[in-house]
């Protein structure tokens, strides 16, 4: 088996979207362990992300995520991020460390809050605007931590409403891309846990509406790709928050939990149609790293996704079809777990070089000089951080 | 907190179905454990139901499950049932104990297949001409146990396909219930694993088909209730197949595994309108008694869905909704708790005894002599049972 | 069935000790909520579960957080708990918090990090002479988060030798004990995961080494009182967390997740041994409270304890023996049921009416007024929290 | 990387043993679907079992199970084993499938169940001693259904009492091995249901008695190569039941669910010294292939099992070493990973020829014409089976 020059055209075509928090400190509720270099404002975000699609061509755009990246001028970000070689993405919303969401944003039983919410998702949109921006994502961190705490049928009517409202702002060439979580930060009840709470509600708003799939956000032992392969059936599937998880939403490296998983979400994707610049299916990295380095972190996360979906592409799919036909269960297993444990890495390397890219990109980082240089310049100011 | 008149005319109005199988043996992939007195045929399994609605006043109707419960006469069967004081109720297809449904049925890749397993459910949907039945449930067995196995993507637009044409056949008074689990006995993907595929795929069919909801095929942690609440919402809450669990599909009885989580699902059921007779949402057992006594355990089952239920009614919801509005989480939570824990049996007695019936029916039904008189006569013959 | 006198007079023996750090301002890695209010300081911790005791006369001690509760005279803390009528009890060490211990503390390769880590339990048993302590628990964060990240086997051997250096240290008359945690903050693996490592750990000890059992940290779908049953057996049950969960690591108010778990651990308490002053098990919470408000959080959590030892005292166990031995699984189950069902709570109001406090604690600390004179003085100052 | 001849040196130690009962029909709970050339017999059994260690070298040993493997004369079933090429290895007992052990076996609280199941026990060592087995393996299926159905603590102790029995009883060079499950037959607790029980019993028992691991049998989430690590640190893990499962108790092909998990099973055995003839650590596989061909079943299984351990054995432990030293947590993982994503199937074909083995034991067998031979030949009698 062999990565062929269709594969590697396939390959060349990938873009995954880094997010800006990854670079800024994270942790546990236990704890936040600062590190050396770590940005102190989006434009120093956006030059780490830079970084990563330097020594990888893997990651042609930064996700932005308001409050944490709000600037006065985001003519300028766009400047600096495109001189940087790189393009802004996805908005994403915060309605979630503001007191006045203590019980809920789009979906509290007060009027006056929701309204904050939505105005909030209104600027976003606005932003979005001067970004430049195809995709308004939206998590939820509203629920609840006690039975009876709130009505779950109002919360979820409200959210409707409330949804529509933001849907109707967004532009022609926009989307409204609906993450959905089983728990964490709330313990009994979550507004959006299951794909099919997101995907009843998008189907209600409307075409532009879809849903995000994070991967760390189900129940254990949940076949994801059987999710991936259903939002692809049906058409709502807009976009991917890669990490992986042994246990709840651990956010850690994409493929490192259980490289097995990522391999046949990514066969199913590309099975239905899901991969490429054409699908409408954008793929991003949601982490939080929290004990490795932040720039080499993204940097193992964006090849994961790369040699993964190279593998996926190798599944000989006509040998396949024909032992699934004959219901031969060894053999169409078989072909999947041979394109599986196929060491694509070694041609991966040699096509980097052929394309004036370091063979191996956490080592092309490495002798860049740049953390050193981050390390020692970012020194004063206050370090960018999310969480508690 | 007490059971007003108001709260004893709706549980008055309270009906579960039974299913018949829970009469016959039934047991583990390890073994089954044969009991005195279990039933030998269709006949015999509706006359314990109908012990069951005597002492209870609870359980109206019987389950049937084709082929377990094929009979030469329906009309016959049908007039046994009412001459016990039951009606047939659901009818329910099989497609997982015959040879040729080892890799699928309605999602099979053979057409002969899917036909043979379509031409079943024509089959079933006669049978409910000839009962009276007014719904078609359909768990499918249907998945694999390897990745790479089968295509899920052909087998789900398959599915889609096949349900289509048993949708059509049904008569205008007649809905197709569509029933979802998690995993077994396909132990890699299931076709139907969870609420969203089942919703996605009765949506499709039209407005006379419906969800079923077991308590026991969900992943660890799945919040049930908010499931219930809502399908309830998008009107597609068919029906109700209880049981509990502690770890996979237990099929204990009702309310034994997490009694509170019970409460928590009437209380939704409640909520959303989808009590009493006008809610259309069936109320059905379906459990798998393998080491207790098969009708003592049903009538178990259905008192415990009653006191459940008057706990739910109880409810104070102006005092609940209140304390929701004001953010007051403890009182919220009390509130509900309070009728969890309120002890309605001492008042279900004494309703019982006003409305002629056994105040304790396990009792009434140890004194009636029934279960010696079926231990003494049915010897010899074979036992029905289910299962490999 | 009634709380007979024999029953009121254990119930009149249950003593829970309550955190500090319960009273301190906690919440999620997203997002801590503070309240008005909070304590400032370790005394006004004290003073806050006071009044627990004060309207409960269930809450007789207050475990202390090293370093989160460290005062310069802990004769003085000691004395100023003492006049508010309650006691300093279990000394609690924290090795999750310091930038030394980001890879680990006990367990970390480095022996100066380890020292630095015995060293800190060194302090803590210092504390404990001052405080007249009994138990010094240590629950570890350590752990990785990526396969490889560190050697585990190693890991464990230095745990064995660094706890073994803590337990000489501790005088006769005190304990060390032990906690396990499933996961978090650490995802990968964790170096006290489960009860069979934490009993194997102080089994190495000796006879004044234990486990504690933390409800939240285990596995889904595990039966914990299986382990409690397991640890009394085997004589190494030394305390217990209570709080409950529906996920992870929630940390809810215990019972308010799984009431009927909560009975059952008690239950196992009950039947081997585990109850009363002198059975050597300490009951404690570890709850953290992020949404409602502290202190009556922590009565009601009391309460929930107290109720659902009521419920585990009714149990008929004679009756239930016998149905046991007769292999009369519905009848011994409904025993059980029996006495969980039972409605205790207008009893036990009663029982503390007799004793001179308030029927509903709860209501009495509503009316007693301290709630709006803490918010009204503890204006200013840092409020005490914990978390990242 | 490349497997060098010191791992070829070790890979060439591997022996793999394979249950009878993996060539026998199996199933779910809803149903056994037949093989055709599927044994009738134990001896048939053993000469299928000889086919897997034909191709591969991999198996040279058969477990029974008794009394699914009885036959009238052991010295015949052993000559036909040699003269195959296999030797007769571990001897299962069977405490599941007898009426008198509905409600448990060795923990019944009956003497007179319990001294059947013990008396069963002494007929396996018995048998060992005419087949020359060295391990009598015990998986319990006792446990309850129900809360309060039975005194959990009643049937620990009495379940010490009887193993203490069997293993007075064991000769001087054999072992007594007990298996721990989750869950399963008994759905509310299980007498022997994690690592912790085990070892504790084994370890009262004495220094023969050992652990034995069976992969599917843990909680969800649970990290299984963190329990192999510390039965091997604490000298008490005997032997391994190899399979794969995404959900419960599977019974999948070793390393189909999760190969990674399965590569760091691995690494843990190498890593503590639980790998090779004098580890003391037996590699079993216990499997039930209910859809995929048995033969080609079990060979798939032993290879994916040598090829996941050339992999274990290609980690380099020196740079690993170096690198969790140095707190580089992506180095170290990336170590780790390199020799999971290194393609060992080419080198081990090779070396596979040269021992003039089939390059691919698949196609070997599929070449063999054995297959077809069985199928023709094994017509009528009653073909092997198990479950209910």
């Amino acid at each position: 088996m062999t990565l062929n020059s269709q594969i590697l055209g396939q390959l060349e075509q990938q873009a995954i979207e880094l997010p800006s928090w990854a670079f800024a400190n994270s942790g546990t509720r236990f704890r936040v362990f600062g590190q050396p270099g770590v940005p102190r404002d989006p434009f120093e975000k956006i030059a780490d992300a830079a970084q990563v699609h330097k020594v990888t061509a893997l990651a042609p755009k930064v996700a932005l995520h308001i409050p944490w990246d709000k600037v006065d001028d985001y003519a300028k970000l766009r400047n600096h991020a495109e001189d940087l070689g790189v393009a802004l993405g996805t908005i994403n919303s915060n309605t979630f460390q503001d007191e006045a969401y203590k019980f809920g944003s789009l979906a509290h039983s007060d009027a006056a809050v929701r309204q904050k919410a939505i105005d909030h998702h209104f600027e976003c949109i606005e932003i979005m605007n001067e970004t430049g921006s195809q995709d308004l994502k939206i998590w939820l961190a509203d629920g609840t931590n006690y039975p009876g705490q709130d009505d779950m049928r109002g919360r979820q009517d409200r959210l409707t409403e409330s949804l529509a409202k933001i849907y109707e702002r967004i532009g022609e060439n926009q989307r409204l891309v609906l993450e959905y979580k089983f728990f964490e930060p709330a313990f009994y009840h979550t507004d959006v846990p299951d794909w099919g709470t997101s995907y009843a509600q998008v189907v209600a708003l409307g075409e532009r509406a879809f849903v995000c799939l994070d991967t760390g956000h189900h129940a254990p032992g949940t076949n994801i790709e059987f999710i991936v392969m259903q939002l692809l059936r049906l058409g709502k599937l807009g976009s991917f928050d890669f990490n992986s998880a042994f246990y709840a939403d651990d956010d850690l490296i994409v493929g490192a939990a259980d490289p097995f998983q990522l391999f046949r979400i990514l066969v199913e994707v590309v099975r239905g149609g899901g991969y490429g610049p054409d699908s409408g299916v954008a793929f991003m990295l949601d982490q939080c790293h929290n004990v490795e380095k932040k720039i080499p972190g993204q940097i193992r996360s964006v090849l994961n996704v790369q040699e993964m979906t190279a593998r996926a592409l190798l599944v000989d799919r006509d040998a396949l079809g024909a032992a699934q036909q004959a219901g031969d269960v060894l053999t169409a297993n078989s072909i999947l777990m041979d394109a599986f444990y196929t060491d694509v890495r070694p041609a991966l390397a040699e096509w980097r070089e052929s394309r004036g890219l370091p063979a191996d990109p956490m080592e092309g980082y490495a002798e860049s000089g740049y953390q050193q240089k981050i390390e020692a310049e970012r020194v004063g100011g206050e370090q960018a951080g999310w969480g508690a």
